[in-house]
């Protein structure tokens, strides 16, 4: 079998979880990694993953030289969560003719909130040959694709509605910063005005990939954010909860037709939700016939779903045909553990 | 929008079940209706249906000079569970240059059982440029394709265990005597050996399907068929167990690789599971990291179910490049419930 070859760009905890993930598949192999930090620039990519090894691979602060149609099937960014702001380094390896898997949310279902771009992307993945996959755990996966495979056993869907209930408690300060946890109330209200709390990224990305591919029309998308006041002390290394302080944001979007809710995805985002007898987990309710009430305790983690979800449809972006997909448009992805997994018919 | 012009070739209960939802989608038309039943045969589809209209779509007892191409875009084949006995019949619809979907359990991935004759149809459809795809609810959805959609989430996979919970009370007599409800231990163990009493049909292709999607090796296949013994009185209208008679049979499938268990699916099917405290649903355990545990309660009815995915499989099929398929070499299927859903990028 011959390797997928891959660059990996952006080596941040997505971007190094995704290249150490990538080590271990026997049909993948690491040509090239591409990153800013200063203290990673010229090193081995081994030793800026402290594998202690070296692995060959050093790290380039640009992709000049690297992305060489035919030495490089596909290139893995990690860099930002939006469509405007990694759309010039998109450009730059669909234009190089190298297929191109990313992280960023927007990029899900870029036509939501950037249908210009997206139109640009499409047009020139086709005309370099290449096809472009925007993928994580959600937007990508769980919220959405997942949410449109359970649809198949249904003669027809009237209403969709799904929540994903996690733990933030593993992540950094950047994290709790855009989710507001610590913050007070008031904080809270102010940072969601001056858009320094942002919530989650990817309400209406997921909810026009479901509407597209049911076919099911949505004329508004709607979004509220609320914060999650704590009733305990929480604390992490990071933030600490006292009682009436925000332990988290409460996300919700709604996507109507004629004023009827047909998708509602609910995403409440908050640190030790336990504390308070909250269990996380993944739930797709949808309503037609039959029903569907589907749960998966505990969440799938965010972190290590979205490097999972983004390695395992490389295959599927390598064989796709050339264009903008999205994960519905893919066959559906699987683990990949071992050789027949690169090679569906 | 073109619509996808479809011929309906068997109408027992599936079948029925497939066209009457057939005529409720949009983006699919019935243009001819194949069934040998005499009371069937040159009578209108809409009074074969119980439909009070005509649908000016008279059943035919052969396909004769129904599956023309360019005329036809699709046959729905529900005539039978076995690729050997259906065999013919795919052949003449694969000749005639027209895509194919079947609801025969061994089709979900005939290599399992018949690789000569899967070779044989893959061969025939590709020169036909055609493409061929076995579903339904199990196999073709939850103990396979949904199980490989999960383990996309995951960095690895080392087992998977699926159950599948349901209840047999609504089916009619052919299904009591294949499952061996009613019997007497003693006539379930004699059925068994005389192969009148089966048990599911279709282990061995979910589990290849899985095996293949994933990469995961598996040398060997063992299944077990067991009474379920019941405790107490059941009754359905086509049948009566009285305690310590059959309810129905536990079936058990297992993929080993060197021994160990890597693939286990199971699939007790009895009547009036309740009766005892036992709640139907479809449970996915996925073992590796992270782990997954979905449960869908109750179960997603089999009948529908297996219409469901069928009909909703049709563009994903029709788009398809030539040869056979199975679930997983097609995009993700969603419920057809608007113009957009026939329409993937």
């Amino acid at each position: 079998m011959k390797k997928i070859k891959v660059v990996q760009w952006g080596l941040g905890a997505m971007g190094s979880g995704m290249a150490k993930l990538m080590l271990e598949k026997e049909g993948l192999e690491i040509v090239g990694a591409i990153d800013t930090r200063p203290d990673y620039i010229g090193k081995d990519l081994g030793e800026v993953l402290k594998l202690g090894r070296n692995l060959g691979v050093k790290v380039q602060n640009t992709p000049a030289g690297l992305l060489q149609k035919g030495k490089v099937d596909i290139c893995m960014q990690a860099i930002n969560s939006f469509t405007k702001d990694c759309f010039g380094d998109m450009k730059i390896v669909v234009e190089s003719g190298v297929n191109l898997i990313t992280i960023a949310e927007e990029m899900a279902m870029p036509e939501a909130q950037q249908p210009e771009l997206a139109r640009q992307l499409d047009e020139l993945a086709q005309k370099n040959g290449v096809s472009v996959l925007g993928t994580g755990i959600n937007p990508g996966f769980i919220l959405d694709a997942q949410v449109v495979m359970l649809s198949a056993a249904c003669l027809n869907v009237t209403r969709i509605e799904a929540a994903r209930i996690n733990d933030l408690s593993p992540f950094g300060p950047t994290v709790m910063k855009t989710q507001g946890v610590g913050a007070t109330p008031e904080e809270f209200e102010r940072g969601i005005k001056s858009g320094e709390i942002v919530g989650h990224i990817g309400f209406p990305e997921s909810i026009r990939m479901i509407a597209q591919a049911l076919g099911l029309k949505i004329d508004r998308i709607e979004e509220t954010r609320k914060p999650i006041i704590s009733n305990v002390y929480r604390e992490t290394p990071h933030v600490k909860v006292q009682p009436g302080m925000v332990a988290g944001c409460e996300h919700v979007g709604v996507g109507y037709c004629n004023g009827k809710e047909v998708i509602k995805l609910v995403h409440p985002q908050q640190i030790h939700p336990h504390l308070e007898g909250v269990k996380t987990g993944d739930y797709i309710n949808i309503f037609g016939d039959p029903e569907v009430h589907m749960s998966n305790q505990p969440e799938i983690p965010g972190g290590k779903g979205t490097m999972a979800v983004a390695v395992n449809s490389i295959p599927n972006v390598v064989r796709a045909t050339p264009g903008l997909k999205s994960m519905v448009d893919l066959p559906i992805p699987g683990c990949l553990m071992g050789n027949s997994a690169y090679d569906r018919r």
